[in-house]
């Protein structure tokens, strides 16, 4: 199940990026869990790795090797997250990225590997570097599309996102796809993702706005509250578009950070109308808070409440639980009567209490829509966040429960 | 469904106490929803209400006449919160204390009022009022377990405990109920609970005593991680018994506080074994921490994961998802490779990955259980921290999709 129609769309292939698959039959046979993503010489690298403690194998060995040199390959397995598996897990990443640089040549730390899928169980090493050759025949501009299906897990579907910007001469191309439905809560990039642009610009404005985005989109998302241990996401610069140079200064800097917004808003969308279970996408706004940190708290309580979930899941404008949840986020000094709700257009609370105005009938109807957007307004300043979550059901329950089974 | 086979204690009346029900028929017509109990002249009285922003008007009015007032009588309804209802709630409240008093004597702020059930619908005065006669007339020592079915809502079982403590010449009775099986989370207490006991005891003492108690059998309980608008728990001290005086310094201080630990955790752990959907009950002890609340800390994060909850639904030793947890705490300068996890007396974790010992038919054969500990050691100081919680369930879903409706 997944919230709303969305046709994979257009991937413009980003010159400088090749992009390689094949089954390596990891957890299933049936279908490609091994990716190779092959960077032009000189391409600009930024990334943000899970700020859970309990970081997997693959995400010590990529975030190193990302520090200490210019990477060349990503290297991405689903099925197993190669995560709680101590040293051994280790060198098993560093196995399958020297495995991959004995064919291709090159050093080992020119390899960033990512995993996906359960944790704790060991690497099955030898069967993705069976699988390197036939990724690596495979290599091809127009991959995309198919990496957007190896790299899935418990998603019910691929995620891609693709922009041209006009910035003058040459278009510069920003595409990227990423997975993930369940372990999904801000807290850093809470999935993987990789985006790649032809633009020209050097790594630490590419790290910084990389940054900048995030913080509003894969950090503004949450599923299930739950933090995984393998997430990464990664934004690639070959440099090969005809654009002139992006430079903080320049026009350009501003389209090229709203087009990279554009992707990462629309993938971050995506992983939660695929959450876990998901029959509903509820947008939640909250505003008039103090600052903008008061109002992530905020929104943060309401988007993860089980009880709030489960209403949306049935569909019940249950304002009461979203005051509920309002009020047990911890917010100093907080005076409930300033507090109003919406429910798309319906005014549900009024001053703390229910709006005289509002009606069963119209709160029903915008609960029985697939898009939902809450509205909370505090009263108390010009704080505002937004984030995305969707609803609590069976299917959740259900995926869970059965995952390892 | 509820964990564990429970029976009904045996109920020790409180000298001092008289409790009498009825059926108002608020939400039901089928069963006693409004409870009275009425105090000895001279009793004193402890209470602790909801740290939540959005307190209910009956939370409003019961905090205030507490601070004003030596109550005598407490009137508890279920079916209707009154919480979300503003300057009407108040009033709604504040008039039933009045009809009470109009027909017992007395003055309004001798009554504390309680309401549990629905938020947001206005509370049904004239249907409360008009069945306090009824209320009155059944007025009885041994009302416990009447009062301890008519204050339910969403639970499946009435809760009750009571023990019988040897001071010396005459014993001293603690006797106490409660209800809650949903928005149940630690931040004071998160549900009714009304205890009493005969003990001679001053307020201030007998205040710290539930304080100190509270914190470790109400306050470290979670089904849902939502804390509800209504919760409040009082506790009496009739001053009734012959035993002598408890005083700070008195031997039978310590005898006292041990017995109102033994009620409190058992209504407590009542809770959590209804607790909405509940099919486990999970002891999560965290040991080895830099200090109690870094302890503290981390069995709350891992006591909510919903992954961890619905692992234990499906009786999987899904280890990966408690260290992915532990893992997001947010303590600083986590070294993951210290932790180590036992399920029951099975150590699945060792020195943050798998023991090798660990075998998959021993973890299953711990989560087949109904009762399951699980200690999770961070191998960093001797702060230690203990939580009760319960999986996540089909049922639960079911049961807060279908509240309302």
């Amino acid at each position: 199940m997944s919230v709303g129609l969305c046709s994979f769309p257009e991937m413009y292939p980003v010159n400088g990026i090749q992009i390689g698959t094949a089954c390596a039959g990891i957890k299933q046979t049936d279908r490609d869990d091994l990716t190779l993503i092959k960077l032009a010489p000189g391409s600009a690298l930024a990334a943000v790795f899970t700020q859970n403690a309990f970081a997997a194998a693959p995400v010590v060995v990529a975030r190193d090797n990302f520090i200490k040199s210019n990477p060349q390959w990503l290297l991405v397995n689903s099925g197993n997250a190669n995560a709680g598996n101590g040293k051994k897990g280790i060198e098993d990443a560093l196995s399958c990225c020297r495995s991959l640089v004995d064919i291709v040549g090159g050093n080992f730390e020119q390899v960033l590997p990512f995993s996906t899928g359960v944790i704790g169980e060991k690497l099955p090493v030898t069967t993705i570097v069976n699988a390197l050759p036939q990724a690596l025949r495979s290599l091809s501009e127009s991959g995309w599309k198919n990496a957007s299906e190896a790299i899935l897990t418990t998603d019910t579907r691929p995620k891609g996102a693709s922009i041209r910007l006009d910035l003058g001469e040459s278009p510069v191309i920003v595409t990227g796809i990423c997975k993930g439905a369940g372990m999904i809560h801000p807290n850093m990039a809470t999935m993987l993702s990789f985006i790649a642009t032809d633009a020209r610009i050097d790594r630490s404005i590419l790290q910084e706005c990389l940054q900048l985005v995030v913080e509003k989109t894969f950090n503004a998302i949450s599923v299930d509250g739950d933090t995984s241990t393998n997430d990464a996401c990664v934004l690639i610069a070959t440099r090969c578009s005809g654009a002139p140079e992006i430079t903080r200064n320049s026009p350009a800097y501003e389209i090229f950070l709203d087009g990279l917004f554009n992707v990462c808003n629309q993938l971050s969308q995506a992983i939660v109308r695929d959450g876990e279970g998901a029959t509903k996408l509820m947008k939640f706004v909250v505003a008039e808070a103090t600052n903008t940190d008061e109002a992530r708290i905020v929104a943060n309580t309401v988007a993860q409440s089980s009880l709030v979930k489960t209403a949306f899941f049935a569909a019940d404008p249950n304002w009461g639980r979203i005051l509920a949840a309002v009020g047990r986020a911890g917010i100093e000094n907080f005076d409930i009567s300033r507090v109003c709700i919406w429910l798309g257009n319906v005014c549900i609370v009024e001053n703390g209490e229910r709006s005289e105005e509002y009606t069963e009938h119209e709160g029903n109807a915008v609960m029985a829509k697939e898009e939902i957007t809450i509205r909370i307004s505090l009263g108390r300043g010009k704080g505002e966040y937004r984030m995305l979550s969707c609803d609590l059901s069976y299917d959740y329950v259900r995926i869970n429960a059965e995952y390892r089974t």
